[in-house]
């Protein structure tokens, strides 16, 4: 079985132009075939912010209105995809820029109003993922780059969760690859101390997660990592990493650094 | 010889909803393979002043500058092309949105500084066109909707003009494919009049072109098309139509309205 790294990109390295040009020259100097997946939320709030568009929140949680949803197309679809392909087609890897709603290559289904209405943003089901077309992109040697974006198969675009994307896709391509699904940000991988960046946890599994997650030691952005990681794995994703984005081809494709979930 | 319709839908039918709408279900219900090229410039214009940034046009012909060649990609790239993929998709055809730098399916070169320095706008040399990945994804039943946009392969985005793409998109595909190049706007063809909606030419040579020049009959904006019809022809382009969005699949394929120029 052929292998596939499967890597989610955070909106703090995309929002960096020195970070995000030292992680895409690492994965255009990569010699596995790959699928990035990347935020922007950070720019998208800054482009808003321009346009007089203020995001309502719900507990940490983007509300995605009729104006943000149009917002995040344009510079997660627009802005942010079309630099990262420019850029990589530079370093001589043949990227192409994707959403969802591209070729059907994944969809999503508006999240049911309970307490909150969310809004445009998408739930991934289980056969969302366009197995045919993702593989014959990969096999002809085009490194597709997904926007945090797709469709309801009805017309309507919505936003949905880039670690979320990056775990559906791996899922559904694990039965053709053996696949590592890697999420990238600006931490070396899972910390047991939040204030020192050295206390990288190097193995974790089910039952020390729920420990730490007992003694308050993890910080709040990485739980849907994990349980997004730990959510692949049980569906048959070989392994998943989670560390800097700097440390993706010379380390982290080693584990020399990072925290791997088992 | 298998047929392909490449077809130009101008920024007045991409700004409005309802004729939007009647032009892409034109579309999904074609038998025949299509690229579609798009433009976007009034919007680009609407979303560029809420975000105060004012192009600087030079004889018409918009100045690119850092600020615009991003707005125009968030618009073109994001906005505009998400929009049209997600509804076509909703419509049963198979869209994949793509810029030129995705899977380098175009390529441009920066336009060299003359009298004006036109900022990030790039001319499309004859070899740019990626004629085997567009080719693949015909064939896997997919339909590129292109956006105006594309790369200089060494990292930078340049905006290009979306009739010229779609002549140059024609004239390299004409080897593989019998195409049929069919430019939509909100006129039913070049008029001998321009106050008469109905004075159609129903079809244009190099000769009645010259008289009509000579004569001053011809209105602005369909210069650039008609020179580029009549290049494309010269370079094995079958037939070029220009006509009304509205007539695309009804009348301007069987050539019963529109302006066939040969």
């Amino acid at each position: 079985m052929a292998k596939l790294f499967i890597v989610k990109i955070g909106g703090n390295i995309a929002d960096d132009d020195d970070a995000l040009k030292r992680f895409l020259t690492n994965v255009a100097a990569a010699s596995v075939p790959m699928i990035l997946v990347h935020g922007g939320g950070k720019i998208a709030t800054k482009i808003g912010a321009q346009m007089g568009i203020v995001s309502q929140y719900s507990n940490g949680r983007r509300i995605t209105d009729a104006a943000t949803i149009d917002l995040v197309t344009m510079v997660y679809a627009g802005l942010v995809n079309k630099k990262m392909v420019a850029q990589l087609q530079a370093l001589g890897c043949n990227a192409m820029g994707l959403t969802g709603a591209d070729g059907n290559c994944l969809f999503a289904v508006k999240r049911p109003v309970k307490d909150i209405d969310f809004g445009y943003v998408g739930d991934i089901p289980e056969e969302a993922v366009n197995v045919n077309l993702l593989t014959s992109l990969i096999r002809q040697g085009i490194t597709p780059v997904m926007a945090p974006l797709t469709h309801n198969r009805q017309g309507q675009l919505l936003n949905v969760n880039a670690d979320t994307v990056a775990a559906a896709l791996s899922v559904a391509l694990s039965a053709t690859f053996k696949v590592r699904l890697l999420y990238c940000f600006e931490k070396k991988g899972i910390l047991t101390n939040v204030s020192d960046d050295n206390s990288v946890v190097q193995l974790l599994n089910r039952s020390y997660y729920q420990q730490m997650l007992s003694e308050k030691k993890l910080f709040d952005g990485i739980l849907p990592k994990i349980d997004n990681a730990f959510a692949a794995i049980d569906k048959g994703v070989k392994e998943v990493l989670i560390g800097h984005a700097d440390d993706l081809i010379n380390n982290l494709t080693e584990h020399t650094t990072g925290t791997l979930i088992q």
